[in-house]
């Protein structure tokens, strides 16, 4: 690893908090969830924190049981569109899903978004994975895996091509000649693709960016490939530093084969850290928070991500036999890391439902701000990680915790940033700007 | 006429201004076509006079000549959401087509608008007029008139009952019980239609408004038979006082047949004010902007308007034969109105480039502060008007002109409101807050 390495930090953002619990949790507000003060207050404390970016995740359907979780809220655009106006400097990435959209209209808001917060747009590139959004858009069944990867492969090459429609140098803006354009540098695509037919050019100049920050956030097999061509950051889920090596060391390896250097790609493994000013009281808050917990919610998720239906089964009981991987058809990587997790521990229903509980199936760990700079510092030390996404269990008060007590440590330590050194998030996830594929060069 | 009739008022954004040479004027800062801070000093100023609401139009392709106009910029939805953040009254209403969208995202989005910005989001339903947008989707011909109507009532069918999928006690967020939402107030649609199947229910709390402001602007007869039964506010084009009281009686007398009351639907025709000190030196203005006019681009446009190439023939001659209004599968009304212009009025080329310089069809007139509020308060008295819809032929100084002087003359009338008296855009229209038709009542 070469001393000049940089550490990165994103801020996942969710409702009352990562843990399925935390609305109940007296340090959260469940009512804010469709206030733009809210998360305005979340993306400002980023900002103070100096972190690279904000992101939220997206579904096309109201996902889980909302009668126990606090499900629905703001589309991702919009509420970013809106956060780019009251902030200056944190990056901004929105999930939006290639299965259910169309290129054009993708890459125009994303481009649209670039200009509105001056360089800050980040696009987390996801090809959707349930039949319960595939039924909000007219269809019975859900595309195959494979095929939404073919078909999230041919929507970011259209998405591009209509970034580089225009070239930087196309507005002249001459007023005395009349001449708004060169239009010799504002291109028809013509894309006639297997999935899309875009003739374009796109209607919006070439965004401060060129093209958003490219994110995608799979771990199958088909979602490592995806990301080697085109990611320029991953979020993952992995538990342990043995396993987080094993994925950075995999993915970063697989790069080559497509022209592409290793640090063009960013690796940002989850962690939900649970922080108290001791390690008993982070004990304890995670205690209190497993306690919250209700039980029906915890099954219902489980059985999404297993893809077996788990109700009325006892908690003390262990899980059912369970499907291959092969033949699921969601989340591959994640069905696999839960499976494996119950399996190896030996965990009850109960036990699996409290471990998931606070990310998902990404990492928990509860312990003192020294302790949790301490495991970040080892596994981007360790080659696990160019940085990690942050997903605090509350809201908000989870992230001021981390950017008030983590990160000034993480200064400390010479880790992270004291300040933003550049204006866009390319330049905070220290990437370039992408060269104009269709400009014609002298 | 009851005398309680409010007067309303739009200010229609675009870029420098409706003049196609705004650009080109002194006033005027076409390098900030992508500047968020530019749109948010525009709509700052719409608030500052009181205006009900500030609207932006959208095309899905780069329309017309980018050699000589400023074309492209910002996405409508983005840019609002934007601007929700930075304002506090005025309403935000943006263009989506129903012919290019799924209406699951749609409804979604002014959801989350509506949301952002406690209740002022408005969508402006267009069934989009060209093959030039088809083929950035796909296709190679544009859905014929009628069937994109066909297409918009059913869209707008999906859209509202995805509005009702939550009622507003859905949220219970009882925190000792473990309950966020009570999902018996929480339904699936189960639509099954001609162009969609959608099963719901909408992944957003229902929003302060229930449905965003229903606006409508095609004048076709499939445009009026759809605003009769769905639009709360029409733009409209027309050029004298007779056709504004033509349109107004024909709109008004269609609302009974689909249920609805005289007052429900607010008819706000366009107007390009230019506004002088003297009506010597707003002459002076319009004939300036003429000046600036670049003839290849007034035929390009007039070209697409007409459905004719007109390019190369002499600017002293008179138009071609022109196809029927039935053969026209754009803009019909608008192609009826410009060919009517021409020839009542014996236009030549250059001469009816010159007439929609400035409004595109839309009504432009001339004069000082004083004659344009005569003109407003005579269409709202006459009967042609319930508003009018705004649009500076210059922007910034046309529409801060129009807030500096001729607003405060419309309130020394007793015309126009002082001080906002509502918060939500529905407030500013006199429009109700619809009833969820999905819930169950005891």
């Amino acid at each position: 690893m070469t001393t000049d390495r940089r550490f990165h930090l994103n801020a996942f953002l969710m409702n009352a908090g990562h843990h399925d619990a935390a609305w109940r949790h007296p340090r959260t507000s469940p009512e804010r969830a469709t206030d733009l003060r809210y998360f305005q207050e979340l993306a400002r404390t980023a900002e103070r924190g100096k972190l690279d970016s904000v992101f939220l995740a997206d579904g096309l359907a109201l996902w889980g049981n909302a009668r126990h979780n606090v499900l629905g809220g703001f589309e991702p655009l919009t509420l970013l569109s809106a956060l780019a106006a009251v902030t200056e400097h944190v990056g901004l990435i929105a999930t939006v899903s290639t299965t259910f959209n169309e290129p054009f209209h993708t890459a125009r808001k994303f481009a649209s978004l670039d200009h509105l917060s001056g360089g800050r747009a980040g696009w987390n590139i996801v090809t959707s994975g349930s039949v319960d959004e595939a039924r909000n858009f007219g269809q019975d069944e859900h595309l195959e895996h494979r095929l939404r990867y073919d078909r999230a492969r041919e929507f970011v090459d259209v998405a591009t091509k209509l970034w580089d429609s225009w070239e930087d140098e196309a507005p002249v803006i001459d007023r005395e000649r009349g001449v708004y354009a060169d239009t010799d540098k504002v291109r028809a695509i013509d894309h006639e693709g297997e999935y899309f037919r875009v003739r374009g050019p796109l209607n919006v100049q070439r965004s401060p960016q060129g093209y958003p920050l490219l994110v995608q956030a799979g771990s199958s097999e088909d979602g490592k490939e995806f990301a080697a061509q085109h990611a320029e950051a991953v979020f993952t889920a992995q538990q342990t530093l043995a396993d987080g090596q094993t994925f950075y060391k995999d993915l970063k390896s697989r790069l080559a084969g497509h022209g592409r250097a290793p640090q063009e790609l960013k690796i940002l493994p989850g962690i939900c850290p649970v922080i108290g000013s001791t390690e008993a009281e982070a004990r304890a808050l995670e205690e209190e928070l497993t306690a919250l917990q209700v039980p029906e919610y915890g099954l219902h998720q489980l059985s999404k991500m297993l893809d077996v239906d788990l109700s009325g089964l006892p908690l003390d009981g262990t899980l059912p036999d369970l499907p291959e991987e092969r033949d699921i058809n969601g989340n591959k990587s994640r069905f696999t890391l839960v499976a494996e997790m119950a399996r190896r521990d030996g965990l009850n229903l109960r036990q699996l439902i409290a471990r998931l509980g606070g990310g998902r199936g990404h990492r928990v760990f509860a312990g003192t701000p020294e302790q949790i700079a301490d495991q970040l510092e080892e596994w981007f030390t360790e080659g696990a990680a160019d940085g990690f996404n942050i997903m605090p269990p509350h809201l908000p008060g989870g992230l001021e915790d981390f950017v008030d007590h983590v990160v000034p440590i993480l200064q400390r330590r010479g880790l992270f940033r004291t300040e933003y050194t550049g204006r866009t998030l390319r330049d905070h996830y220290g990437l370039p700007r992408p060269a104009n594929r269709l400009a014609v060069h002298a």
